[in-house]
């Protein structure tokens, strides 16, 4: 099913929090690159568009790793099936480290940002986006609707219970981590980064024009994108 | 009726999220302090405790800064009855700016930020907290109740319309402004600031233990609390 979404098919430009991750990305050109849960390789490719010097993808997913190297020419792109949690990179590896909404997926947050810290060069850049803990603390994720179906307002609860969530996407089981915007700051200032900036994207006037539906999205934030500095 | 409040006539102790607050301070001892909003004068007075040198507190309310001075013996704490928009201190007069739970009364906050910033020596500390965007969202700032007066959850709605709240508080009508998470760090940072911590403080196990009923502050983060730096 995540195959057939439309930033599965289309890629970055049919993922609504796209332009404000780019926003936050350093120049690219003559980077060493690695993506955290690469899934199709869409942020590898655009890395190298970017005229990255070289990109390494990691994900878990064997399937969406062969899909990546399909839809993928450029032998400056390298491809690893690994856990975020296990990647063992030697220090001072790559000059940016980016992760499009995976790291949710994580349960040891603290630990990642030690592992992109140490492989990270001194002044190098980690920029990634997460399921905002607004719309992660209830596992329902989902609208408080009236009898009629209309969407209320959007529910917190359990919110400093962080940890696992048994959810539902796409029709599958999905364990996702809570974890707070507080334990999402401190275990990178713990790790050593300094931020640079912290976003809570919001569709753009021309979206909302043309997808009046995204309105809602006005209504609580659903991602969290954060830049930080070793 | 917010003099009857614990916190007005208990102090510090009696505000839940003072122990957070005060694990953000910086060492006071010979510091130069001033306090935005300071009410009743109680961080004021803590700062001489601490064996600060001088403190400032400034605060629009003629009746609370009557009580603070009448609670307050120490030559050292000047209080001056002025808004914290319209301070108009010296470069570098301060080395530590503090402010509790007045900011989300205020209209502009960059405006805030680089007074502030102007203000404070270099590698000064500013601290502050303000209500959780989560719980300023929406005007009602209460729990979404069910039939018997249950509390079900906390609705979020208007996330991202930043701006005014006409809210009631202690059957007063009270005027606050909402900001996204983004726009509080985004500010700051922009100010020139960098973000040292940000906490979003919750009951400790003995105030559970003993007020059962602050349980329900698990469920929801009320309060945003940061440290930056000059």
């Amino acid at each position: 099913s995540y195959g057939l979404m439309p930033r599965s098919t289309a890629g970055l430009e049919a993922a609504g929090e796209w332009p404000a991750f780019r926003a936050l990305l350093p120049d690219l050109a003559d980077k060493t690159v690695l993506d955290l849960g690469c899934g199709y390789g869409w942020h590898c490719r655009y890395a190298m568009e970017q005229k990255a010097k070289r990109v390494t993808g990691i994900d878990l997913s064997k399937k969406m790793l062969e899909k990546a190297k399909e839809l993928t020419q450029d032998q400056n792109i390298q491809y690893e099936c690994v856990a975020i949690e296990d990647i063992t990179f030697s220090e001072a590896t790559f000059d940016v480290v980016i992760s499009s909404l995976a790291l949710h997926y994580v349960s040891d947050f603290q630990q990642v940002c030690e592992h992109v810290y140490h492989c990270l060069v001194p002044s190098g850049t980690f920029v990634f986006s997460v399921e905002h803990p607004v719309f992660t603390a209830m596992a329902s994720q989902d609208w408080f609707y009236d009898e009629q179906k209309n969407r209320m307002h959007w529910p917190i609860d359990h919110y400093f219970s962080e940890g696992l969530r048994k959810t539902r996407f796409l029709n599958e089981d999905v364990i996702k981590y809570h974890r707070t915007v507080e334990t999402y700051l401190s275990n990178l200032l713990d790790a050593g980064f300094t931020i640079n900036r912290l976003c809570e994207p919001k569709p753009s006037a021309s979206v909302l024009k043309n997808y009046p539906d995204m309105g809602h999205e006005l209504r609580r934030p659903i991602f969290l994108l954060l830049s930080v500095s070793k």
